[in-house]
């Protein structure tokens, strides 16, 4: 199968070395780059001499970003080319265009790559659905904030100094808002929960990150049994459905609590084979090229995906109802209930309390959310695993 | 596509379900079984009837045993019937015969549900395999086995009480041998090997239970940081193999150690996507019954799975050296070194001591095990993780 490669950079230089020393039979023959970016015979900087090539039958989209990358996959697809991206932003935003596309022109639109890195996911998720009826999806889909929890629990540093670490070790960008806003997790969740649930995920996902989260909230936790992760959580349940992004309070005990740093999992849970978790590394060259080499596999040997370009199951948040963790100077109201012996969590934030508030759900705890940071703009919330919430019981 | 089942009891049943409610392409058109084991019009009690009905296209054995499901499942490639089977124990006694049978009659024969119950551990295996060499693969595949270690972890309990709890919630069988001896996951080991590696691996795979495993080693390693599991293990490296299946000492924040009850996690190592995990239900009718339909799919689909009928790599315990654990009052000479301060291990064994050895594989470790069992029948043997062997060079 002859490859054009967008994009040349970590990714797609990993896509490039794979093919090249394990898998003869994919044929990279044209690289569009940035002028000075790479040398090789194969590169070019117009875009049309790639796109436009009719001896090219698939596409691998390793850019990042919405526009150009939007435009070049329109018209690969246009071109009746397979599509492989690990652009899970432009994926996020287009996904419904580029499947109608794909299936107007015969093409496949591959996406494995987009969530959970090398972690065989979309796949997965897709192989379940043969059998089952995929009821529930969640899991830890950004390797850096998994590093930077990781770090402060393991090393006991604070919130800037695992930034810190984690952007000389490469794990994090000069601006790291997209992993630690939660901005990438949530594409990721509406990737994987428009495959799970066969009904294209709505752009506007309720979205807490891990910005405002520091050591003495992670102590206060770990003095009760608990730990965190940012995870991404959605569920079905009939036709109706629901997704969200943001910490979450586990059961120190708990698989995803020993999840080490930049490592990805992801749990589905499906009727008949019951809870399935997959582990592995959510990015990096190699890793991420792998999946993008197992889709373009895929394609070589006819394997076909289609996903959902309507949302045909109906939005409920009340799905995803829990109960919530505040930290926060800001007044809650009555329903909030103070974690007693918090006082700890004051070690770094002075006069900011941890409180609990139950039946929320992640659409009103954001509501609560934004109306507590404007008193305190270093509010931080969660919400608490139903392994978690059941110990809270004894405490309150 | 139309399937004959052999056995319709936990394992057939659910397949038998699963087809019937979820996947009606998938038709069900003859059961064996023992006279009064089910009403169906479907039952028979004779063999032939199924084995030689040309309208069956597939055939699924979930009888178990040796003969004469041996027997049986020849008959079918013979008549070119493609064969699903989850019993691991004939599969890793005759895994040549059956694919050469496959090969030379056309036939598809799979083996998803053998290993691993409803966690997708063969099939993902081999799509590694399309890309990457797995070096390595491991992991807790015996829910039996976890169940107990668990309990006695979590819940303080001694082995006895742990085997009666499994008993009593249908976790372990009558006679457990089979799974706290280690020869389930043994069967598993050469299964999962022999696809990692593509080349067939030997039966005389080196094996250690947990049989004389007590809350005092327990407790005595939780004291240090550590956990244990009973694990398969299997590397290789250019053209040489090794497998094993021993308790391993592990880190207590490894993801291993928190595992829950009977619940599988078993990991492989590539070159490119590095560390994969994957976990989920290692038995039960529907998960394991889930790994059946999802085999039966593939063969509906086309896909067409091939593994080694020959030992083409070269066999090399000392790929899985270890430093090795011993629990014993039998003398073990001057390569042991007493772990210090290991008394507490006394309270259910008397003057047993915890001793390591270092320098050692699975095969020289086993004799050594035997030898110091002639002295003390209660003797118990685990390997060290690296990451364990790691903190041993400060207690040392």
């Amino acid at each position: 199968m002859r490859i054009g490669l967008l994009g040349c950079g970590t990714v797609g230089g990993g896509v490039l070395e794979i093919c090249r020393k394990r898998v003869p039979s994919l044929e990279v023959v044209r690289i569009l780059t940035l002028p000075g970016e790479l040398d090789d015979p194969l590169v070019t900087h117009d875009a049309s001499v790639l796109l436009d090539d009719p001896a090219i039958d698939c596409v691998v989209e390793a850019m990042g970003g919405d526009e150009p990358a939007h435009g070049f996959l329109v018209r690969a697809l246009e071109n009746g080319k397979s599509v492989v991206t690990a652009n899970k932003a432009v994926v996020a935003a287009h996904f419904a265009e580029f499947m109608e596309l794909a299936e107007r022109h015969g093409a496949q639109f591959r996406i494995e790559a987009t969530s959970g890195g090398g972690v065989p996911w979309v796949a997965s998720i897709e192989k379940a659905r043969r059998v089952d009826e995929v009821t529930s999806i969640s899991g830890i889909l950004n390797g850096t904030s998994n590093y930077l929890i990781d770090a402060m629990e393991r090393e006991g540093v604070d919130f800037d100094a695992a930034l810190r670490e984690a952007q000389e070790l490469g794990y994090a960008e000069a601006d790291p808002s997209a992993d630690i806003d939660g901005i990438d997790v949530r594409n990721k969740t509406i990737i994987s929960a428009t495959v799970a649930f066969d009904s294209l995920c709505r752009s506007a996902v309720p979205t807490l990150g891990i910005r405002r989260l520091t050591k003495g909230i992670l102590d206060a936790l770990a003095a009760r049994g608990w730990s965190l992760r940012l995870l991404a959580r959605a569920r079905r349940a009939g036709e109706r459905y629901a997704a969200c992004v943001e910490p979450v309070v586990l059961s120190a005990q708990s698989v995803e609590a020993h999840v080490p740093r930049n490592f990805n999992l992801a749990t589905l849970e499906g009727g008949t084979v019951g809870e399935l978790k997959f582990y592995g590394q959510g990015a990096g060259a190699l890793p991420t090229g792998n999946a993008i080499v197992q889709d373009l596999l895929d394609i070589e040997a006819g394997v076909s995906s289609r996903y959902a370009t309507r949302e045909t199951l109906a939005w409920d948040p009340s799905l995803l109802g829990a109960a919530y963790l505040f930290a926060t100077k800001a007044p809650l109201g009555e329903a909030a209930r103070e974690l007693p012996g918090a006082g700890e969590a004051a070690g770094d934030a002075s006069s900011r309390r941890l409180s609990v508030v139950f039946g929320l759900d992640p659409e009103r705890a954001g509501e609560l959310a934004r109306a507590a940071a404007e008193t305190d703009p270093e509010t931080f919330v969660a919400s608490f695993s139903p392994e978690a919430a059941a110990s809270l019981e004894g405490l309150l």
